[in-house]
């Protein structure tokens, strides 16, 4: 019920860009609580680099006096890695194309978050 | 000689928006090259915590099918750490505040990256 509920907020993002490839919510440990990705991604394998990001992410703003950490963005060549902390306890993982339109990316992935959010 | 032009890009980058506190010139295994940080904060600190954030940066873009690191961003409550590639063996770090017009920030960073990627 509530993994129908955080999928439909999911394909609600990914159907609201061609840019968007993939989401997932993944708990702050790096276990999957919900995943819409393409056949040929691994969900343990986004799980593992998120949860990795997000703890050195973590580090790195508390190390800098950046506060409590909320956004970490990867720009490759082919594209982009966004994750936003949903809650306390999970962050949504956005896997953009190279093309993507960063700030449209950004607003809708941070409104599915608070959707997220309210739903764990 | 070098270590003066690098610091006289750092110097105007920092100048271009009073809100980038500092800015430093990594290598890629965490060592700095030139920097121009605030008093309160550690060289070696941000030198380690870029290098980190660039090698897990790596390793995800990789993972993900996301292509060649470009770009990691890190927003706290607090502000924003951006690493920047400039060239093979360098990174730019730009430490910025909360109030940061990250659009303006991103393009002089940019710029500021190619000037040192044509140095080292």
């Amino acid at each position: 019920m509530r993994e129908e509920m955080l999928k439909s907020i999911l394909s609600d993002l990914n159907g609201s860009s061609a840019d968007i490839e993939a989401s997932a919510v993944i708990s702050t440990d790096g276990l999957t609580i919900a995943s819409l990705l393409a056949a040929n991604m691994d969900e343990d394998r986004v799980g593992a680099m998120a949860a990795a990001m997000l703890s050195l992410g973590d580090r790195t703003a508390a190390e800098l006096a950046r506060g409590e950490l909320e956004q970490v963005m990867i720009k490759g060549d082919g594209g982009y890695v966004l994750l936003i902390h949903a809650g306390h306890d999970a962050v949504l993982t956005v896997i953009a194309r190279k093309e993507a339109k960063l700030g449209l990316v950004f607003l809708d992935a941070k409104r599915a978050a608070q959707g997220i959010a309210e739903l764990l």
